[in-house]
């Protein structure tokens, strides 16, 4: 019987779910949107019988090895989703107690979504082999995923890799977490936007993005502008790339990786975001790290990468026991 | 016979070594100039012979179970020193080889200080039982040793840990490494004392350090001014505090830990260095890490905690041997 994990990633939008074999295939998945299942009992069901029901119509039979969940606010140690602010539950969910009810047997991960990457790249990724490096994924916000001697770094209370919040400037960006000038304000597909913005304000340079209001402008926009010469799309590049760069010279002096993987979509930029992140890392880089650290695209992203890191983190637990 | 480690902790004046049992006692101990030894050959032999005369003059026999070095720029994976700054041998130095002459059959282990200090911290001192904290050394410079999942983390090639090289301001006090603005150029006894001449170079305060060249200003004099109510001692407490305590919240988002150790010259300043550090840590950290983290004074600071340290390495080495 053909051995599977399932992946499961929760975001604020859409739950997408998969059975993921050891090398990491996708074997069948799906998806459904979590907002509409404001009872977490409920969506624990209906995430049970998609799942049920990838394994009936499978061509073959599985056998379940475990569940790995990917989720905002996730909790390693506790099993929890705890104040996740885009999600339709409030407090604390005991996520893997409520799976539980329905794989009494299996084993049941839950970490954070950045987290979940980190091992996925780890696992399937560009970082097999590697035993320290860092995962970025750069979405709505910026999440972060540390390895260090083969280990995630979950820390004391299963929420350490919080590189989005270390503070760019004490009198900057108003942060969702409730501080100033956190990193995920500038370096982020929001962060991006804003600065956009912040460039028109300081400018008075001519811009296809004068004509786009901040709800309707994506991350995608910008690439494509910086793409067809836009100037302020291409400076605002440079600005998030600037700042990444910075902020991952100081990371490189703490953990000292092996490489960093840039994941996500504002890492589908190419160019755009890899050439100044480079430069500015390597500018901003204590001398004896300097040029030893890879900058890489993840090995991963793709349209599933969130379920395949989640799945990672089953596949991680069964080989860690084996 | 009772098993002892070698500690020795090689720094820029002195090089101070001594035999350490299970318990952190040490049992006896020799201290000589590293100035006098341009030669690193004659250096290790000078260490050796020094070593042997402990074991000779001891009142009963000892077994050697290891040998722990501590060195700044020392190399956990290598065990090599690359490129000291302050230690009187050119380029790279293959400590472990040149002891192996001496001691064939015994692991030596080599990492730099601040790395010692946590895994004395994690063997003997206040982080007994701990998996994941950090230790920040404040001497002449600033160091630190972070370890997660119970591992010390020495990243990729083994110079993991320059929490003093992050970058406080990139416009900011030049360094040693060669850049501006890092952490230590604030936060260390070095540190303090140019926050001391720019106060007065700011203000017109009265202060007992107007009569005080920088050449002889020491950490010491500035503690006890504070203690005397001198107002510039008090803020150049305030202010190394206040960047300590910011940088300490960007460390706790990345790596989660449960305690903060702060050890060395500039840690014995007390309330003046902890209170400030303190209220600035809480102030700066992400919501989710606030009043979890512990701020302490190092459990093995003292007279000989570098050797201290430096033997943990050896007596840590065999019990993951064991």
């Amino acid at each position: 019987m053909k051995k599977v994990a399932v992946g499961v990633d929760i975001g604020g939008t859409n739950s997408a779910y998969g059975l993921v074999d050891e090398q990491g295939n996708i074997l069948s998945e799906g998806v459904f949107p979590t907002r509409n299942f404001p009872d977490s009992d409920l969506y624990i069901e209906e995430l049970y019988i998609g799942i049920q029901n990838l394994l009936k119509t499978a061509g073959e039979e599985y056998e379940l090895i475990g569940v790995g969940i990917g989720a905002p606010n996730g909790n390693f140690y506790k099993g929890t989703i705890e104040f996740a602010p885009n999600l339709p539950w409030k407090g604390t969910v005991n996520l893997v107690e409520k799976m539980k009810r329905f794989f009494p047997t299996l084993p049941v991960i839950v970490t954070n979504d950045a987290n979940a990457a980190a091992v996925g790249e780890m696992v399937y990724g560009g970082a097999r082999g590697m035993k320290d490096f860092l995962v970025v994924t750069l979405g709505t916000g910026l999440g972060s995923g540390f390895v260090a001697n083969g280990q995630l770094i979950y820390g004391h209370d299963g929420f350490a890799g919080e590189l989005g919040h270390v503070t760019v400037s004490h009198t900057g960006r108003v942060c969702g977490c409730g501080r100033k000038g956190c990193l995920e304000t500038y370096v982020s597909a929001t962060g991006i936007k804003r600065t956009i913005f912040k460039l028109m304000a300081d400018s008075i340079e001519d811009s296809e993005f004068r004509h786009v209001t901040f709800t309707d402008l994506t991350a995608e926009m910008i690439t494509k502008a910086a793409l067809n010469g836009d100037p302020l799309a291409i400076e605002a590049y440079e600005y998030t790339g600037m700042l990444l760069g910075r902020a991952l010279a100081d990371a490189v002096s703490i953990t000292s990786p092996e490489a960093i993987f840039l994941f996500g979509g504002l890492a589908k930029a190419g160019k755009y975001i890899f050439e100044p992140t480079k430069k500015y890392m390597e500018m901003n880089m204590m001398p004896i790290f300097r040029n030893k650290v890879k900058l890489l695209p993840s090995g991963i992203d793709g349209k599933n990468a969130a379920v395949l890191g989640a799945s990672a983190l089953a596949w991680q637990h069964v080989q860690n026991k084996g």
